[in-house]
């Protein structure tokens, strides 16, 4: 299983934490994202997106990070981390959800801006940004894990980008619950950090 | 099954959609959005999100729209809409992926603004709606489907927000080949419109 990768980034990331958590091995393949290399013809043949992770397995081509999520979850049985059964899938989907969505477009896009330069709508991110964290801090009052009380993918595609929101000028001091969520997963048994979210 | 339901969105129409082409019974409960009620005591209750759909059957609720694809394709066990197996599910996902963030930010957020007012920045919808309409024109030159050469609950999420484009101030016209998909869809056994995309 090959994920091509980039440190840096909190897509990439959501996949190695998963795998570190799930104790799955991934043959990480660094991708020189400032040099361009995503754009290259052979990644973008790979994903037509231009863009990272992308994850290979025999035939199985995957360009997004939450599909690679599901993939691993399903391939691997783990029904814990990913339920097949109508009612606990869709909890975890609507939270994947969320992450493409309105963490995509909140801390992450606002991270992209500060870090990398991104030609985005700062106070667009901003705003999005400060929705979804009232949003996750109003859940997480209630609840110590985003779906199914226990770990699951959800908390994996959703950690990452919320985690490093402070790294696109965005405080995560008044949320408590989410603070006491991201170290919850933290203590998780495998968990390893990225530049950003320490260990 | 209740759906909470507006009959102009595009997120409704995602579920409507897929329960008229799979032949699925729904109890649909109008919302007056324009009037506020999606933000009542009660809807908030449901969805503290805010927005519609929302979906409740016995003592499942569900806030998003692929999320409910995902929990009727698998409650029903309709295998061909949204396969059980890792690669295929993954595929899917994919696009569900999709439709929750490029087209969610593209054609739809163009729309948002034209259509209902929302102070969105246009500019950022219009690029979106761009970029991801010219992935989706190649994707579609080389297959009828989104996902695995035939219709998944991946067309259903992607398609209504796409084919709503035009009020977004979006045109479709230099697309062939997302028209004739859109086209395909509609010839679909069951398929049924909404204001906008007419049957």
């Amino acid at each position: 299983m090959k994920l091509y990768d980039l440190e840096l980034s909190g897509n990439c990331f959501k996949v190695r934490l998963f795998a570190a958590l799930a104790n799955i091995d991934l043959d990480i393949i660094p991708v020189d994202f400032l040099g361009g290399e995503h754009k290259s013809e052979k990644m973008l043949a790979l994903n037509p997106f231009g863009e990272l992770p992308v994850f290979e397995h025999n035939d199985v081509v995957l360009r997004d990070a939450q599909a690679i999520l599901v993939y691993l979850a399903r391939f691997h049985e783990l029904e814990s981390w990913l339920p097949s059964n109508a009612a606990e899938m869709a909890d975890v989907q609507q939270w994947l959800s969320t992450a493409s969505n309105e963490v995509q477009h909140g801390p992450n896009a606002s991270r992209l801006v500060d870090k990398f330069g991104y030609e985005l709508h700062k106070p667009t991110t901003i705003a999005n940004s400060e929705r979804i964290l009232a949003l996750l801090e109003d859940h997480l009052q209630h609840n110590d894990w985003l779906a199914l009380a226990r770990p699951t993918i959800a908390d994996c595609a959703v950690m990452p980008y919320v985690a490093l929101a402070p790294e696109g000028g965005v405080s995560l001091a008044d949320y408590p619950a989410i603070n006491k969520w991201i170290a919850r997963i933290k203590a998780l048994p495998g968990f390893n950090g990225m530049p950003g979210i320490a260990k």
